[in-house]
C-alpha cells in the first residue's frame, strides 16, 4: 500500500492506545497536519516525560512523580484513617470529591481466583504495617463487583488482629437516577444501607 | 486537583488529537503505565519524524515525505491519466483498489463560497500546467455534496480550453446495501448512471 513511511510509522505506533484502530490512529495523523510543530513536540516530550517520571509511591501505592506521593508527603492530613483502592483512578476521583482528608492504600489491583491474582501479587501485605496505633479507621472503597467484595471480605478479616474499626462506602440510589428504573440488586442494597432521618 | 504533573501534562497535550477530551486522554495515560519504554519512545519519535518529514508533493499536492511524491516519480504509471481528488486519504483509498495507474492531482480541499475557499487558496492553478499533450483524461473524483460539484463544475470549466476528456466516478447503488433503504436521491443517480448490460 502506498502511504508515506512517517505517517505508516506513526498509524502503527499510535495503536498502542485502548480502542485505537487503524481509521482512528490515521483520523489522528491527518488533523496533526494542520497542528504546530510545537504542540506535537511538547507531546512528544510529555510521553518520554512520564514514562521516565511515573512511578507507584513506595508508601500507599499511589501513581506518582515521586518516591513518596504528594498526598502521602502532606503532614496536615488526618492520620487517623485509610482509605484503601483498587487503582489510582479512584484515589483521584475520591481527590475531585475534597471531602475526604486522609490517606490512601493502593492495592493495584483486586483479589481475583479466576484469573490467578492473589493477595500477595497486590499491595496488600503492606497494609498491616500502615495500621498504627493512631489509625482509628480503614475505609474500604473497592468497586461493588465481586472480585470487590472478596477482596474486601480478606482485608475485614485480616484486619480483625488490628484493633480498627472498618467501614465500607455506602451503597445506595445513583443522584439523578430514576426509582422506577433501578434494578433489584442496587434497590435491595439501598433498602439494606437506609438511612434514618428523623426518629 | 491532585494528579501527579507528568500525567497532567500528558493528559493535556494528548486532547490535540480530535475527539480525545480529558477522559479519553486519561483512558490512554493509564494505558501506558503498562506499555514498554521503548514502544513509548518510538510513538514519541515518530511524532516529531512525522512533522519532520511529511510534506505536500511539489507536483501533485499529495502528502508525502520526498519533495516529488511516490507515485509522481513512478515512470512506470499511465500517463494519459490523471486523477483529481479532495485531499490525500482519496489518494490512499483509491490507491488501496490497486486498480488505477494513472497519476493524481490532489486539490487539498473543495470550493466552498460559504466558507470563503476560492480557486486560488485550492491546487487548482497549477493543474492546467500539468496537462500536456499525452494527457488524454482527467477523472474527476471528489464526493457527492456540494462543494464537491461546485468544484467539479469549475474543473470541467476551466478544462474546456485544453483537449481532454473529463469524467467522473460513477454514483449509484453502494455494494451490499439494500435497494429497499436506498433514498431517493441516490436512487435517482443510480437511474440516471444506468448501465447497458445487454442489448
Amino acid at each position: 500500500m502506498f502511504l508515506p513511511k512517517s505517517f505508516e510509522e506513526l498509524v502503527k505506533n499510535l495503536s498502542i492506545f485502548p480502542g485505537v484502530g487503524e481509521k482512528t490512529a490515521e483520523r489522528y495523523v491527518y488533523s496533526l497536519i494542520d497542528r504546530d510543530e510545537e504542540e506535537i513536540e511538547n507531546l512528544s516530550k510529555s510521553l518520554i516525560n512520564f514514562k521516565k517520571n511515573i512511578k507507584y509511591c513506595e508508601r500507599c501505592g499511589c501513581l506518582s512523580d515521586y518516591d513518596i506521593c504528594d498526598i502521602c508527603s502532606n503532614n496536615r492530613r488526618d492520620n487517623s484513617i485509610i482509605c484503601i483502592v483498587e487503582d489510582s483512578k479512584s484515589v483521584f476521583s475520591i481527590e475531585k470529591t475534597q471531602k475526604y482528608k486522609g490517606y490512601y492504600h493502593v492495592l493495584n489491583g483486586l483479589i481475583s481466583p479466576i484469573e490467578g491474582i492473589n493477595p500477595e501479587d497486590l499491595n496488600i501485605p503492606s497494609l498491616l504495617n500502615r495500621i498504627t496505633d493512631n489509625v482509628k479507621e480503614i475505609v474500604i472503597a473497592l468497586n461493588p463487583s465481586i472480585e470487590g467484595e472478596v477482596t474486601s471480605m480478606y482485608i475485614q478479616k485480616i484486619l480483625e488482629q488490628k484493633n480498627v474499626k472498618v467501614s465500607r462506602l455506602s451503597y445506595g440510589i445513583p443522584i439523578g437516577s430514576d426509582i422506577e428504573y433501578l434494578d433489584p440488586i442496587m434497590m435491595s442494597k439501598a433498602l439494606e444501607d437506609r438511612k434514618v432521618i428523623s426518629s
